[in-house]
């Protein structure tokens, strides 16, 4: 269910651009459905190819994003310029710390270094399915 | 499912100071779950006492947040100062644009001013259940 146009000063991503954001930053969010709650975590992330790949210890996200839906996201906002955007992928995470199949393998080259403290030695990629962007400008703003 | 201790250099946030950074910031993260997925979308919102709340047109979050479960995040991080910290609150989504009782009310007290352009026209508030904040600092971070 979406609005059938945009409104003015709102416009869609192109997928291709999408990725290369995703491609420009380190840091997003991750979402997961907990016996049908979500809950969201920032992760530093890595990008190979079109996979997102980030670290995590043992707990929720290890527990609950493999072979499951998970959605990731990023945005910014640069209040000088009175202008945002945000990527979302959707898709299903997988465990690829050990697994031997080639989107496993794949994964495992990307180079991910969390910032937050504590060993991560797993390794959660996402199989994307949707990519979506969009970007505003605040059509009131006076710089 | 958590880890028992948390690794040096990572700690909880209080509950009162988890809603003390709510109050001074102005743009988060709702994760809603559509057909058992999850998606995430960035808002404008407002904190009126303990409610969360934000504003928007028809679509996804005005089609699948009202009486479902919804988590909220905001974060920051200070890259010249090697720390960061995130705050979730999970909850139920409640439509109060219209509705008469009194969680609806005082929602509809609640300042809220999307940047994003489009009229809003729905109020969408968070009564929570629970509240969770974690500050780190890179353990091997040398400024």
């Amino acid at each position: 269910m979406r609005t059938s146009k945009p409104p003015p000063g709102l416009e869609e991503i192109s997928e291709a651009e999408c990725w290369e954001l995703l491609g420009l930053h380190q840091m997003g969010r991750i979402a997961i459905v907990v016996d049908g709650k979500p809950q969201i975590f920032p992760v530093n992330y890595g990008l190979r190819g079109k996979i997102i790949v980030f670290r995590t210890a043992a707990g929720t996200k290890l527990a609950y994003a493999p072979d499951s839906p998970v959605a990731f996201e990023i945005d910014e906002y640069d209040a000088s310029a009175g202008a945002g955007w945000s990527v979302m992928v959707q898709g299903l995470g997988r465990d690829v710390t050990d697994a031997a199949d080639d989107f496993s393998w794949t994964a495992r080259g990307t180079r991910v270094y969390p910032i937050a403290p504590g060993e991560k030695l797993h390794r959660i990629a996402i199989d994307h399915s949707v990519i979506t962007g969009r970007r505003f400008r605040a059509h009131d703003f006076v710089p």
